[in-house]
């Protein structure tokens, strides 16, 4: 935690103290192990950082006063479309996707993907949310990410698509054809990345008639959790 | 497993038909759902890569006639020192790592890793192989990476590291300083990455003062796992 990701309902006095209780509490006692007067980097939810000083910690609560004086870092102008992976890889991703600084994410059907994944407890919102937030501290910010389901892939291609990708450059990442990724391509990107064992070759003919480039990231396959932040550290 | 890797003993007819039982055979017979004629890709440890034509499958054994034909992907040109993450982080990145192509990797103790994890059984020579090899049978893949252990910091950096970094970038990932890691650099790189919470200054001091460059990724600080795929990926 190399943020305290705070919410309107941490403030105790408008604005300028928080009272903390909970998983927050419990890990700056435990492992950041501070005292009253340390001074820890906060945020506020979806607002600006800067610094809580610590006015009282002990096994009841932990009380801040909470200056907020900077913006947190830029993000990535991605949305990052993903074939739905397997549960306790989702997870994962959603942290590291989160921490790079990805808003927007949309996670999709393909033949590949199982469908028993769909009714996995990790889809509940409030567990997307924890890991989006794990993923916000751990990067020092505080704009919360998106989110999207889109459970039926034909109906997401011809409905969400065209929208989804005015303005930007739309890439699917596909092992196998010609054309490498480009790198730092400093405009806003839409990135399709397929389940293991790819996307279907009519889904991907399917994204390249609604506009999609497909590219490569070299001879490797690489599993999804190494493949989005390869390709979003190329891209950006 | 996108290419089965081939072990010397596998083969039962001097370099032509292999019979694999176990994990590849089961992955095979459950996974691929392969028949009698079916081609896969497959490898030989250290050597060539090339097509398996399936002879023979059953619930007892695979057999294939082996044509060894094609070069595996070239390696990244890195030696990758890691102070050792939590046991099962250090399963997903010894798997990333070779997945992405690394060759050299050294785990390093370090102020903030736990004295623990150098008992964890995942740091069995045979247990980090089998996180190898599945990196490489992901990448499609056969040359094996070298891992070393060093559970003494000073004298790894004054004995081992300057041999290592002889006609290389030597880099450490050091969140805070105020150099942006260089991308594409075309040479062979050393690249040190603190654990969780970063190098001690001490420590990157000391590594400076071995020819390390201190180098950042930006304003936010990633996790290993999601640090080591971002900064190869920017590299390389």
């Amino acid at each position: 935690m190399n943020l305290i990701l705070l919410f309107e309902d941490d403030f105790v006095k408008d604005r300028q103290r928080v009272s903390l209780r909970g998983r927050r509490h419990e890990h700056v006692l435990n492992v950041h192990r501070a005292s009253a007067g340390d001074r820890l980097s906060v945020g506020l939810l979806n607002g600006m950082i800067g610094t809580g000083a610590v006015t009282r910690i002990d096994d009841d609560a932990l009380e801040m006063d909470i200056v907020l004086d900077r913006d947190p870092p830029p993000p990535l102008d991605v949305t990052l479309i993903l074939a739905l992976p397997r549960p306790i890889v989702l997870k994962r991703i959603l942290l590291s996707a989160s921490s790079m600084g990805v808003k927007r994410i949309v996670l999709i059907h393909s033949r590949r993907v199982e469908k028993s994944y769909w009714n996995s407890p990790v889809l509940d919102e409030k567990k997307i949310k924890e890991q989006l937030i794990l993923g916000l501290e751990q990067a020092r910010d505080t704009i919360m990410p998106e989110v999207w389901l889109r459970q039926k892939f034909k109906p997401f291609v011809e409905d969400d698509l065209p929208d989804m990708i005015k303005g930007t450059l739309p890439l699917v990442a596909h092992p196998g054809t010609s054309e490498p990724c480009p790198s730092q391509v400093n405009r806003p990107v839409t990135l399709a990345i397929g389940p293991e064992g790819g996307f279907m070759p009519y889904e991907v003919e399917m994204l390249e008639a609604a506009g999609f480039r497909s590219v490569n990231i070299g001879e490797r396959i690489l599993r999804v959790e190494t493949a989005v932040p390869v390709l979003l550290s190329k891209l950006f």
